[in-house]
């Protein structure tokens, strides 16, 4: 199969078809990284540009990790020790790397956009890690690989997506990546904490979480980011740790073996009770190991395209 | 040939027959930069250490580009998370970093005269990326490099280094190398931005940019430092990029098919227009590439220079 | 011999014969870093990470050089930049590092016990790389390297350890250690700065180092952390620098060939003079070289453990 895509800007831009060939080769690339030598040749003297212009710990060393484990040069560039500290504007910063010949830019940055932007710019590669509340695809597909190791697919089953999916591009890009492999997706949250347009999205919406889990496989909780309090958009962090942290109480009002999911990095007691954060029901360390399997997969597939297309 | 330094600390250090050399070399990288794999062995093994007292996402990432595409190990070290902020002296970081035995140390520094206080008590290939006001001899090289590609050779051609002078360790090292290798150089300024002893340096000095366009087939913008004006040197900006911003208008008063160079990153609007940055008559991001070329013929020369010698 | 421990986390848990079998391995390594290709393929393929939540030039460089001359990958993490900034707690992270499946974690923190919490939570080999004023084990394991080479052997030896020990995590490991090679161990500095349970080590404790120097077959300078002042616990730098800085004339009073060490970063003048540090009677910089031996060896011996187990 040739890969039809330059970039990966948002899972939108995906098949069904796609997206399951990104997961078998993930799981092909699973195996290797159980191996006690998880090293392949595949990039060896590809050049591999981790530009994020937000902190990240995961993100960024699960793709690096990815990237060395396929035998490519990576280069680390932070918002703090690049140029962009002399206000230099993003298209010349990146018009800039890629003069330098990269094979591919993984690239976050905190505007809704971004990736897109470079992407029509720049004729290498593009991985979105992350722009603003827009998409973020990768962690979509590695949550789509994790449920599909726990239950062999996702078809038929039905996903909760908790929190605040307003300001949040993991719950964007796993509504549509959910769906378009056949899952359900539910949403709960405050009113507040629910995007505008959210009955245009067509998906069930609730306000309790108690009547929201009945029945559903997996609660994928969002991390709580506490400025949106400072913003008026919660009551207070306890009032809302009340009403809307996973718990175990909670848990048991879902579907037999309903598995927990969290991107990371949680924050224990808020969105999800330490217990359970570290019980068998819980995916999250397991979405740590996909998102290097899966990058690896999206490494491979963009950045040997021209190869084997010839 | 046996490279004859052990350091390359400024142009001023090398003859004529280097410099070609130099370009030379970089020549044969540029040809590997354009293959689909872009890494060769020379440097296996090697060792060299990124030692960056001052932020820089260009310079940094190119000897690192470079460094990797020959295969070499490549440390960063940067001011900040370095023991700097113990209060340790320079000399007793470098002579640490030297008894990890690497093969060269890349350093930029915001003190004029480091990289050569550095060099003389260091056994290990020194490249200076940079030292305050003085020298920045890697951004002199590949200039003259992306105006050989461009012309055949510099010799004859005239070149306008643009804006200010005084401060700029890129128009210091420009003027030396490009008049070594055979160029016409002419410098265009206010006058609070022109070297005290510009008489000693025997180029034209302009004050008016109209003027001193007329009949040069390139035009080397430098950067402008907003602190100057906090110092009193600018009257204000919007003044200055009235005079001084190299414009399309001012190019069509220069000779037929005048390029233009920027050592990045750009103000766009202040030191040159935005849609000149982007014309074909720019070489900006020509530069950027060059860089890498010029880097991996440096690194090439100066860390293999004992091998070659027995 | 199969190496019998998972982590590195203090002297204490080594024994004579494994001290002594850390000891060969890294002159087996100090061979190879003579050698102008500095590299072997022991840990190709093999993942390090080194997560540093304390600022450090030379240990973390140190580390990654050694990873690096064995071919492992390397992932540096610091404090800023990591999730650590989204108020992650510490088990959360390595957790999270621990998922992506690397083959060992070099690991510094500012929390007394920090290593051995992590390495209890994880299946990877941990190294202590210093945790606050509790271990330092690589750098004693390197200190004691260093001796050996001068010395051949450390026992019967005497070794002055001078300065601010009740904050010294250099100065624990140190004194265990050399006693457990069978040298003896003196402590020196103001009363002030020495711990509160000094008489259960059973060490001689002088406060008048020219006195404490007479004999004493190397002085082991600690770095003294200004901040201490502030805490009321130094009179004054100049005082206390009068009082315990070693230099030529304290020296003079030692054993003949009297050798001294300093973990650095050095405050010159402070607690070692100038010129002393510049001797040859300075090891300081056969500490670092040392350091980069050391740990190859103890990436080597803990990395591969269980491959030489099979």
């Amino acid at each position: 199969m040739t890969w039809p895509h330059k970039d990966l800007l948002d899972v939108t831009q995906l098949s069904r078809a796609d997206a399951l060939e990104i997961l078998r080769a993930a799981k092909s690339f699973q195996e290797i990284n159980s191996r006690p030598v998880k090293k392949v040749p595949i990039l060896k003297g590809k050049s591999v540009i981790l530009f994020f212009a937000e902190p990240s710990t995961r993100t960024k060393t699960s793709f690096d990790v990815a990237g060395k484990r396929l035998s490519a040069d990576t280069f680390s560039l932070a918002k703090s020790g690049s140029s962009l500290v002399k206000g230099e504007s993003l298209k010349d910063t990146v018009l800039t790397l890629q003069a330098m010949k990269p094979d591919g830019i993984v690239m976050r940055h905190n505007m809704s956009g971004a990736a897109q932007f470079i992407a029509e710019r720049l004729d290498c590669a593009v991985i979105n890690a992350g722009d603003g509340w827009h998409a973020h695809p990768t962690q979509a597909l590695l949550d789509a690989f994790t449920l599909t190791e726990r239950w062999g697919g996702v078809e038929g089953k039905t996903v909760l997506i908790l929190g605040d999916v307003a300001h949040s591009r993991v719950a964007r890009s796993n509504v549509h990546l959910l769906r378009l492999l056949g899952a359900n997706v539910r949403l709960c949250g405050p009113r507040t904490l629910m995007p505008h347009a959210v009955k245009s999205w067509n998906v069930p919406v609730f306000n309790d979480l108690d009547e929201a889990v009945r029945g559903v496989d997996a609660v994928m909780c969002l991390r709580l980011q506490l400025e949106r309090q400072q913003a008026g958009l919660l009551p207070d962090v306890r009032e809302y740790s009340r009403r809307y942290c996973m718990n175990m109480a909670r848990l048991a009002k879902a579907a037999r073996n309903c598995v927990v999911l969290h991107p990371g990095p949680i924050n224990r007691g808020w969105e999800i009770a330490s217990d359970l954060a570290d019980a068998p029901e819980s995916l999250i360390l397991d979405q740590v190991s996909s998102g290097v399997d899966v990058r690896m997969a999206l490494l491979h597939l963009y950045l040997t395209r021209k190869e084997r297309k010839e």
